[in-house]
């Protein structure tokens, strides 16, 4: 088995062990990855280069995380859903007006 | 290669093509994570069960796509980083204590 | 002086007897209200209806104090921001139209 | 009647007209207040410096309407409470400790 399906299924199991499933609504899990986003986000608040990398490595886990359950709880697979949203973003930023740009799409 | 490798570079070589590295500090990612984690909260505003499931997929991608990206800036592998979060987590949450309580783990 | 123009003294005052305007940009305080946003909703992570009273007041006080900050240093009062924004939504959101449900002004 | 309290009750009437309290559970206005919290940390997405100052102010606006929104829901004055927790700030950040420093006051 793959690394990430591997993975997939520990955090499955390890909710399951825990009877958490209750908890992990998709709305939980929406409020759950905007906290986490915060507390990756709070590790740059006063300074944009001057951060633990330990600590950011250990938020960005959690994010990671909690995307793969609301993943598992949507009943769809991460790297597919993503695959398929790179389909249109490919679409919306074709190489040549994006380049060099951080423009968003409906500027370009 | 396995799905989540490729997928990976995929997202590599797409930011390539459109030389947009340039923007892609740690902090802008942090940045760019909060943001989209709000648009996947959008979904679920003002209901917790009458969402549209297909915006809630693209969302989810979208935050999962920039943590695919700052792992790449960070240089570490995203699964292994969640892997690592997991041996800590499982020990802050004993099977015992933690089964069936949403308790956050300093209080349990 | 009125209430809110004595608390936005004591505020700008604060800042200033610990020099830490040098810290307070608008990105900056943007992150800031971010992240406390993320705690203020850590309050409702695993129950909508289960809160503790006092640490969401705290926590919306937060918020609300970096919004006066942010304000602040735009050179805005945040009162008349408000006011002015409010004026565009009751035009984007009709009564008759906007009575009783939640859609958002382009569905309407 | 001052600026704050005018504004307050126009915001009031605004929900009642619109029969809007009923979507202003104190968690709805949680989730608003963090997805509004991304919308302004989307001007800042990929610059520091280089910001819509019109938007900035639009989105500031509308994190701190749901602020006092928020405070209405919990029947408390906004302005006190922010008062309240400034003075536990004060004395967790004391002068001679915090000048010139952006520490965390558990660091300090």
């Amino acid at each position: 088995m793959a690394k990430f399906e591997q993975l997939s299924e520990r955090i499955r199991q390890f909710n399951k062990d825990r009877e958490w499933d209750q908890f992990h609504t998709p709305v939980n899990l929406a409020k759950s990855i905007s906290i986490e986003a915060g507390e990756l986000l709070e590790c740059f608040q006063w300074s944009d280069t001057d951060y633990n990398r330990e600590d950011v490595i250990a938020e960005l886990a959690d994010v990671a995380n909690y995307c793969v359950q609301m993943s598992q709880v949507l009943d769809v697979n991460l790297v597919d859903i993503i695959n398929d949203k790179m389909d249109s973003t490919e679409k919306k930023y074709p190489i040549d007006k994006a380049k060099g740009v951080s423009t968003k799409y409906d500027k370009l």
